[in-house]
């Protein structure tokens, strides 16, 4: 299995970014992720031409569209590189079978809360395919059956769909005191995010299942764990962790409430990638078609740049934090969490926190198989 | 031709209404539309139940979804209340065909500077159909060919694609100087408005019937101008007239430019029902299998509710307004309005003004005709 190399995957593809277009904006600030989209482009390329054969996947290229989602996809601009390139790779497809070319249509999904109007403004005027924009939480279905050919997901499958209830609960050995995730924690939170994973993810192959045509692909990028290395110190949560220690600081001065520390997680798991592969494999709707392990080799982040960084992450968790804290916490949490980065800058490389991403593509099984 | 009455139709659907659920919003003032729709609901229950014909207008209702589009739907409510008893009217249908229901698509489409986060959160969540958005106009393409199966557009055809060139060109004998309407304007501008209003309804009855499947049916409510009735004193853009009034009054007070107010105009047109029809028969696609006219029986604003009336009136024309002038005016220009509408309240009665809706049912012929 060929690793392809990837600046960086910060697994906060969606979960309704911060929208809009001001300085903590994520369509500001998804460089890490641009990265990773330009990473997986030639994969998917491949892909297309490869796997994805006009002549079994629809019935006529002249009368029917195709039909392609992008799911967990933000507020842009990177779903519109993606979706743009992708257009392109199944019209050449077309083109190299001596096909007519089908008309496109690209479904951008997200969660309700997600900024749409923003997304919308970004769309390219001169793009070769009808837009629409689907809400709502892709654990769960969102498309009518038996309508897309071409699912595309990436850096989003890493947002599970709910913090496990046991985590908040007092009474139970999962109770996440004093943490805001399951980095560092006792194995049993880390059981109930995994648990609470992999229900996840079957979900969404339930899902898609339905939606997807028959030998319909779907290209996902999954941020993940990976298994070989391991540093002790290190773990893919450690950014989190951090930011749990700055409103656990907060806390003990008095500046936010300590139930609602305790009460705060975030819904964010990284899978290691022998776990994800199995959790693949078992589903019944999908063949594995192509594998990759995507590396981080180079961290566009370090010392000089932790400002970048910072502004970074803000944009990914502000909704969540404020959604829980209120709009008063966040400037003085980020500047503490600043601080704590330029002490503690190896925060800031995807390697050293063994986060890779898992490239996978499926086919849908024929439907009567 | 037996003519349904109506409280009311401020022909104020689209051309993106300020968003938001604000006090000025046309989510909150947006009741007239509201009882034009309840109005409609019956006419449009009878039409599916009738003309579209479950067997002739998809291929299987068990592998293919029914497609549904609002054209011009806003920010809701109504749009949610039309496409639920769409919905519920077109599963009704399959039932008494004793066919499996099929799954339904629901495509809401809107200008691209429509609030569509505002819409999603209103849409019902226990919804009997799969949602999605589709920006852009509706005088051009907005989904592949030969995919919708119901189009619905309710009070916003009234809105043109734009301003006619001529109006605001200084040396045609179309200029508009002094209003911000063709009301009470030489024939010349009322002419502008009228040919603009034909070349749109053209473009979108070609567009259309590129996207609709053969035997898809579309019904349209479109505000328009009785020919049988004629008031000298008033005109169906006599609030407008009355706005136009204030503007120009704000300019010799110094409070805006001449200019500005010389080059601004409303692309709004009650096109009289003879011309309307016209149109309609003169196409090629569609055939026409149900029309009537529908007449503001029963006045909803009367001196008691001027403000109700204004409101509603500005959140129809905020956006528009502070496009060309910027936020500073509205306030004051509004204020001027209310004055104006309380020393002349006949300007609030559709009927006065001559305002009727055209209700069509047109059925798009089979595409090898």
């Amino acid at each position: 299995m060929e690793k392809e190399s990837v600046e960086a995957f910060m697994g906060m593809g969606s979960y309704s970014m911060k929208g809009g277009d001001g300085p903590h904006s994520y369509a500001l600030n998804s460089t890490a992720q641009k990265v990773g989209i330009e990473a997986t482009k030639s994969l998917i390329q491949q892909a297309i031409a490869n796997k994805f054969d006009p002549n079994t996947v629809s019935a006529s290229s002249t009368t029917h569209p195709i039909c392609i989602a992008d799911l967990g996809c933000s507020t842009g601009p990177n779903t519109c590189i993606s979706m743009q390139y992708i257009a392109e790779a199944i019209e050449l497809n077309y083109q190299s079978h001596g096909l007519p070319l089908p008309e496109l249509q690209v479904f951008f999904n997200d969660q309700l809360s997600n900024d749409f109007n923003t997304l919308f403004n970004k769309l390219p005027s001169n793009r070769n395919y009808f837009a629409a924009a689907v809400p709502g939480s892709f654990y769960g279905r969102l498309f009518p059956r038996n309508t897309l050919h071409f699912v595309h997901s990436s850096a989003s499958l890493n947002w599970i769909s709910k913090v496990p209830k046991e985590i908040t609960d007092r009474n139970s050995p999962a109770w996440n005191k004093g943490r805001i995730h399951y980095a560092n924690a006792p194995k049993e939170v880390v059981e109930a995010y995994s648990n609470q994973f992999q229900k996840d993810m079957e979900i969404f192959l339930h899902a898609r299942a339905q939606e997807l045509v028959g030998n319909g692909l779907m290209a996902l990028v999954i941020p993940a764990v990976d298994d070989a290395i391991f540093y002790p110190d290190m773990c893919p949560g450690k950014d989190v962790e951090l930011l749990g220690t700055c409103l656990v600081d907060m806390a003990k001065e008095g500046k936010v409430n300590e139930e609602k520390v305790d009460s705060f997680n975030l819904p964010l798991f990284f899978s290691p990638v022998k776990e994800l592969k199995k959790i693949l494999e078992s589903n019944e709707h999908f063949t594995i078609e192509q594998t990759e392990t995507i590396v981080a080799n180079k961290n566009p982040f370090n010392q000089d740049n932790v400002d970048m960084y910072v502004y970074h992450h803000r944009a990914a968790m502000e909704g969540l934090i404020q959604n829980h804290f209120g709009v008063g916490i966040i400037d003085d949490l980020y500047h503490r969490f600043a601080k704590k980065v330029k002490q503690f800058p190896d925060v800031m490389d995807m390697q050293k926190r063994n986060i890779v991403a898992l490239f996978v593509v499926l086919k849908r099984k024929l439907l009567d198989q």
